[in-house]
């Protein structure tokens, strides 16, 4: 019904294979979802190219970018920027593309006020045991990056309750489904088709006028 | 993910098609839905039958159920009262049924304040356009008749924005889909999770004890 995207940020637990059920929804409803691009002041990888994997920017730039309210939210991780570029997001939603962006909480909940009809899904593992073999990994891992896993679930399981639909993700295409369908629901619901209540609303009062 | 029922309650537009729309979704997903079944003191029609179309009670029992909040919501129309079973409802939903409840907006409005749960849908006609030709019928019904579902339309539109989707009735086969969606989406919303989530945080904070 509304045609107007919707901006969904996914997060969840490391591990929870957000990467794997975005690439593979996008594969699946290539015309539906745009993936949102990040911009950023690191390096590119070997493959990675300019537009796709992220916009990759000097640190003069990103900072300008700061300056004129370019980015929706952004943040600094170890000497460098990420960021969402707001015209990137905001232009495939007027085109009526469901725009989907990968974040952490914190990104999350900036994004959150800087559009409050934002939807925030949060990928899970479908049980505990399972994020926990999940974090403890293959047995091979040290006790350290076991450590460091754990404290930084702890932390993301802290925000889990300010999203709006948890994901569980056990099956990778059944996950697809899911998240395909939440958003679609997502259309229907009421605050976000203002203008065709208006719209009946007045069409009623105007035939209530002509009796 | 969330195991216990969900309780829905539709309103609409008269002749926005509930009736059938209801009989379809519980026809096509009979282990999913259950549809809540009135009290009323009004005399059985032919052909209905006491616990399928609705249950018959005298005035009498029917004060008493109301004495003892027996009854989720309840209205009198031309001097018969209709109402809500509590127990019905609750069991349905405690056997893990979705519960389907079809009742105008002043009672749905006090079903969610006794079920600060329950999904609000709202079913309406594609356009106004659409909407006025159903009012309008087909130019045999007299002044009196359009001028009082006029009013009546103009007043069920005043509520729509209580409700948390609307459910567009174009075609039956897709708004029944559409309806199925959204109800499944809405078992994954995080507050319907809460013990989940709480599982989850509880196994973390275990995990990091056992460091």
């Amino acid at each position: 019904m509304e045609k107007k995207g919707i901006l969904t940020v996914v997060s969840g637990f490391s591990g929870a294979g957000k990467g794997t059920l975005m690439k593979e929804l996008l594969a699946r409803y290539p015309e539906t979802y745009a993936l949102s691009i990040s911009a950023t002041t690191r390096n590119p990888r070997e493959g990675e190219v300019d537009g796709r994997e992220y916009f990759f920017k000097t640190r003069e730039e990103f900072e300008k970018m700061i300056a004129k309210d370019e980015l929706i939210e952004y943040a600094k991780y170890v000497e460098n920027y990420y960021g969402t570029p707001r015209d990137y997001v905001e232009t495939k939603l007027d085109e009526g593309k469901d725009v989907i962006l990968e974040i952490e909480i914190q990104g999350a909940l900036k994004v959150k006020e800087a559009f409050p009809d934002t939807l925030l899904l949060f990928v899970t593992p479908p049980t505990a045991g399972e994020l926990k073999n999940r974090l403890i990994g293959r047995g091979t891992e040290t006790m350290d990056v076991i450590e460091s896993r754990m404290r930084r679930a702890c932390e993301e399981a802290e925000g889990m309750d300010r999203y709006d639909y948890l994901v569980i993700n056990d099956d990778l295409e059944e996950c697809v489904e899911r998240m395909h369908e939440i958003i679609r629901g997502e259309h229907d619901r009421s605050f976000r088709n203002k203008e065709f209540m208006k719209s009946i609303k007045e069409d009623l009062e105007r035939l209530k006028g002509e009796d």
